[in-house]
Order: C-alpha cells, then structure tokens, then sequence
C-alpha cells in the first residue's frame, strides 16, 4: 500500500501539474512551494532564497564539483542548512498521505516501502512550448532555460544523494509526459498509487 | 495510436515475461528469441552465436571501448554483421502491430511516432531471486550474473547506438517490476497501449 508519491522531473516536463492533479484526484495535499514556506518559517532564510537554493546546485557547488575542490571547506554553506531543514520538513509531512514535488524527496524517504517515486520527463520541443506558455518569454532561449535548469537540479541532486538524477532504475515509474500526455500521466498514477 | 511496443529490460527483471503476457493481452505477436531464429535463418550465423552476439557486447568491443581503442580496425566484425541483419528484421516486423523485446529496438525504431519505448527494472535482490528459479543455481554468484549480463547489454547498446542504457528519458514509460509486480507491468502498459 502506497502513502506517498515523490515526483521528481525535468525542468518544464509538467511534473508539478501533474503532482497537482494526482493529489487532487486523490484527495491528498501535494507539496511544493509550500515547502518553501515552510522552511522560511523555520530557517529564517528568504523563500526566494530558498527557492533558488533548495533544489538548484549553485554556482559554487556546481563549479567545486565541476574542477574537483571541495565546495564546503569553510563548513556548512547555506544551502547545506536549507537541505537539513528541507530534509527534516519532508520527513514530517511524509508521516501523512501527501504527494511531494521534486526536493530530492525520493531520495530522503528511500528507505520507506510505501513511498512511489515517480520521474517526469519530456522531450525538449514539449518542455521549450510548454515554459515560454507558463512562464512566457525571456531573454535567453527556451531550450538554454531547460539545459540550465536540469543541470543546475542534476548538480544539486548528486552533490546532496551521490546518486545520479534522471537514471531509470532510481525510480519506480517514469513517464515521458510529451509522449503520453500530462492527463493519461495523471491517470496512470492514480491507478499505480489506488490499486497498491 | 500505438502499434508497436519496444521492451528494454535489466537482466532478471521479467522484461521478458512481462512481453509476451501484453502481447497475449493485446492479441499481437511478441518477438524476442524468434528474432534469433530469423537472422540465423538469414546470415547462417548459429543460433547460440546469435544468441551471445546479438545483445552483448563481445570481449574484444568492450575492452576496445574501455581503453578507447577502435574495436572495427579490420573492417566489419561478426558481431556488427549480426547487427545489420537484425536491424533488417526488427524494421520489417516493426510494420505490423506487435512487442519486441531487446535488442536496442527502441533505438532502431526511434523516429517513429506509433512506437512505445519501455523500459523495466528491479532491485538487485528481486533479480537474483528470480534468475536462480527461472535458470538454477550456477557456479557463479546470482548479483556476478546480473552485474555481467547488464554490463554487457549496457556496452552492447552504447556501442551500436551511441546512446545510454537505462537513462529515464530515452523510453516513454519505465516500470520497476520488483516494486509495482509483473502484473501491474502488465495491466499499466495494457492500458497505455489501448488508450492512445
């Protein structure tokens, strides 16, 4: 019997809309920004620190692990405190039927039997369509948003799990959202989720 | 509308099985060793040969490949004949509705829009259970087995595609056997199938 669903995706893949949905369909709470809020409250930090912070490697991390140097050798940075913090408010609300977007959700609850995790993807044309729809036009391309973001959570997601994001078998079920379309994902889910 | 559904498998993982259930499910027919058959029937190779050269990588590409050697310096290996043969047949039988199991179907089928790409897994644990009761006990430990054959199949796929195997995004759906059941593999991809 499953209680909870960790969604994990790709930039613009429409994994949070799913996560939306499922949870409706479910009639449990989906968390995702309402971390943010949570770890603000807790923290201290500002939610739009935390937002860039909290599930996007940044600049230094990414750059440490890139050349092979040590990116915390002055302590705990700050995002190592919003990952403890974050790490602690997912454990409490997986006490409870929720859905949890993205976070590396599926790796802090990974020793839990009744946890699914779900990896969203979709390829690029889809996801370039679908952030220019929700998030409209930028100054940089679609296509370099998409790379950037999922390096940047790809990063963030090796450095805190030692474990490699997007992977196949790190997942219980994967959905190629372009493909199957974000309604059949949805439905899908409910199906794995209500019939476990 | 989906005609043609691929399936990637780790070792072990039922991949196979879970093939030949949808396809009586859909009442379509499932190719996997009958493929074998054919390219023998067509290239005079023997079956078994087929059989440890038409999936896996052979000793020579794979060391080629890990000291970054060229593993065709004398032209045309057997292993690349197997490969053009069996590219023929997967593309000839790919014209009517049906599975295909291995043999980097995905990858030779890719441009197509009515192709399904699966992919399935499972844990170490649920592998080594069923490869000791689906082909006994052998000399060697059940996890060396797994570890060989995926390594292999995994440079196999990598040196004819140029692709990696196993990466959540290069298939539509992927299913974690162990966790979800080879039934529930096999009503979820029933239901994908029928529903598009």
């Amino acid at each position: 019997m499953f209680k909870v669903i960790t969604i994990s995706r790709q930039f613009g893949s429409g994994g949070r809309t799913i996560g939306k949905e499922l949870a409706q369909k479910l009639n449990i709470p989906c968390f995702d920004k309402e971390i943010l809020e949570k770890v603000a409250d807790s923290s201290g930090f500002a939610k739009e620190y935390i937002e860039s912070h909290g599930e996007y490697a940044d600049h230094r991390t990414w750059l440490g692990r890139a050349f092979g140097t040590p990116s915390r050798f002055d302590g705990m940075t700050n995002q190592d405190k919003i990952w403890v913090e974050q790490r602690k408010i997912i454990l409490e609300l997986a006490e409870a039927p929720c859905v949890i977007v993205g976070r590396c959700a599926d790796y802090i609850l990974k020793n839990r039997q009744d946890v699914l995790n779900v990896f969203i993807h979709a390829d690029d044309k889809f996801r370039a369509e679908r952030i220019v729809n929700l998030y409209g036009e930028k100054p940089e391309k679609p296509e370099k948003r998409l790379k950037d973001k999922d390096k940047r959570r790809s990063a963030y997601y090796k450095n805190y799990t030692e474990t490699e994001w997007g992977i196949a078998s790190n997942y219980h079920i994967a959905l190629d959202s372009g493909k199957l379309g974000i309604d059949k994902c949805v439905e899908l889910l409910t199906f794995v989720y209500k019939s476990n």
